[in-house]
């Protein structure tokens, strides 16, 4: 069902200097599936991290984020799927602080040196006993060519494992970038993302990363949206090892920073398409492109109004052109002072709307068409000023019901 | 598949003196159905109406204000279902009026004295000849007992047609409160609603009747949410024909104003519950009450985060407790300065939600059971104040999707 998505070749991610993976099938919430996922981390690597803005906040992501404030580095992170650990109260943050204190312990670093992810169903217990037993066996296989089974072992509804990679040089040495993902539904990112976790084995100086993964969020997992339901564990690491050796980069004007931001950026949109092309049901993948707004957040808005529109995603997944429902949408945006008689809409090559109502040159038979392809882009001109953006979503399925209907059974 | 919902006992649809209604099957859309409604009203009658905030508003919609703040009084309405007239610029307007101008023309008033409405496909051009056409029969069968008919001729993909009524006593003499209303998709009335019409052959003066339709429809059809999608043609309507006689009530401090607002006030709620009751694919009929808010607006942004997630939605269609999907949802509503460990939930009997993690006393066999009813109630306290609100929505289905997949074809 995924749209124009297949596992990443594993010969094709890039190992990260200073970075191993480990993995094992811990049986957290069901047997036989690799649940638990280990990363060790070189001393002196540096780490940026985004988080949910969902009051609900899951207990790994406190503890994250209290571990990061300690400022110790940090060695290891610990993620585990099954379970989201959110809802749990003050027994949910014991749980995430004994999965850090015993991964410290099998690697020799200090618990606030170990950052939890989990990700699953809300409000049930971990099962911590099961957790820790995996430990070891994850600890056993930790090795920088992990990065294939690592991508397995996070996910949950997802069908195809997402990695992404690139090879780089900088100032003459090679540098990899690769990373990570999971997420198919409850996607609605917002300033953070679901799990991502991104390496590369430059070294960048910490205020720069943190100020980067901003940038990166934003390119990126903020502009998604499978439901519009924001998860309470959302995560987005960036790690910098440094272990590929050279001068830590650690301001904006360094020559060698342009070049190693695009390539992190085209890996966190690659792996936040593939979240949306691996969306839950998905049978599309829709590109909205808002121009001529008067700002960013009225482009956004009415992306997201036409990306969250239940008649909207039901029409693509019907390959129907009844384009109405776009235009209801914008409608629906929020933009008091909207002139519907300025919006123009294009769907690909296909002109739709014009002076807000049906095209002169539209044919039903071209609408037809441009719906029928599996990757449609949907642009549409406010006539407002000259702000943009753009936002990737997919259709709504009766499997999206399926999935979502059968998930805890 | 609506959820406890039968089509009104035609008989127990008290005719509003002053007021007659007629159909036609106009073939708008397609043959054999009753698609066209006609309102005839006695003069003096008064009419207050409220409309879509949607800024892709129908035409329709735009001459109805047109014509109701010329104040000539209205005499007549005329309805179609099959098309929504918007999306359809100055033609779309023209044609508008041109229906208008045909009606009253038949009944012997001033075009502006009539109002039309229009549900349907939006951004396809009315098909005015056939409009036109069926128009003299309509006008043949004007009744004041055909509510039943009436119902039936304004429904597009509703499966009951839904009308209310109650008989009361003012002053010693008997008045009637009768009103229908259609929609099933693209509900979230917002000051507004759907296509509804009540009236009563009560005589109330012009601006309280004005002053009344916000407080009832704040109270009924703002209320409720099938989808969350706004449509470009809500509309609902008011008419007192004052035909009962007596004088007109004028303020609220009229003794017969509380007994009369309490009537139409039952009767627009039952036609609210109606609309979500026959939601598309509903099968499940959920209140969602929030208490304990700080205000009214952060009460409803959290009943409608509830009511709008298609996980919490899908979660009920499946009779699946998975209950921290409604965390997750409440978390998800804005409230920046929420406390989770202040929330609590409660379905129907059941206590799921103490201290922001689930009760002590939640037994999952509790959970299943509640899910399992038909009606089910969830009851959030936020813990942060004194205000709350009540929404009604419906669960999301498989049948929702096919519904909209197919509504054109």
């Amino acid at each position: 069902m995924p749209v124009n998505l297949r596992a990443a070749d594993p010969e094709a991610l890039a190992p990260v200097a200073g970075l191993e993976l480990g993995w094992a099938e811990a049986g957290i919430r069901k047997p036989n599936r690799k649940d638990l996922l280990v990363m060790r981390l070189v001393a002196g690597a540096n780490v940026a991290a985004v988080f949910t803005r969902n009051r609900f906040c899951a207990a790994p992501v406190l503890v994250c984020r209290e571990h990061l404030a300690a400022g110790a580095g940090v060695r290891a992170l610990v993620v585990n799927t099954g379970c989201a650990n959110a809802g749990t109260g003050t027994q949910g943050l014991a749980d995430a602080r004994a999965s850090c204190a015993a991964l410290a312990s099998l690697l020799g670093c200090a618990p606030n040196q170990v950052l939890p992810f989990s990700t699953g169903v809300i409000m049930e217990p971990l099962p911590l006993p099961r957790l820790l037993a995996g430990l070891p066996a994850a600890v056993a296989r930790l090795a920088p060519d992990h990065w294939a089974q690592a991508a397995e072992a996070i996910m949950t509804t997802d069908t195809v494992p997402k990695a992404a990679s690139r090879r780089l040089t900088l100032n003459g040495r090679t540098v990899a970038v690769t990373g990570i993902a999971k997420g198919a539904g409850m996607i609605r990112p917002n300033m953070a993302t679901m799990l991502a976790f991104v390496a590369t084995d430059a070294a960048v100086g910490q205020p720069l990363l943190q100020r980067l993964i901003r940038r990166l969020a934003d390119a990126s997992f903020n502009r998604i949206s499978v439901d519009g339901d924001q998860s309470t564990n959302d995560s987005f690491v960036v790690i910098a090892t440094g272990a590929a050796g050279g001068a830590p980069i650690t301001a904006e004007d360094d020559p060698r920073f342009g070049v190693l931001a695009e390539a992190l950026q085209q890996v966190t949109v690659q792996l936040a398409q593939a979240i949306v092309r691996d969306g839950e049901g998905a049978t599309k993948f829709i590109e909205i492109t808002v121009e001529e707004a008067a700002n960013e957040y009225e482009a956004a808005a009415v992306a997201y109004a036409i990306a969250h529109s239940p008649l909207v995603k039901t029409a693509f997944y019907a390959s129907d052109p009844n384009l109405g429902r776009i235009l209801a949408a914008i409608g629906n945006a929020g933009l008091e002072d909207l002139d519907p008689a300025r919006v123009q809409v294009q769907l690909n090559d296909v002109w739709v709307v014009r002076g807000g109502c049906r095209h002169p040159a539209y044919r039903e038979e071209d609408g037809q068409r441009v719906m029928r392809e599996a990757e449609v882009r949907v642009r549409v001109q406010l006539g407002r000023g000259c702000a943009g953006t753009t936002v990737w979503t997919c259709d709504l399925s009766h499997q999206y019901v399926s999935i979502n209907a059968d998930y805890r059974s």
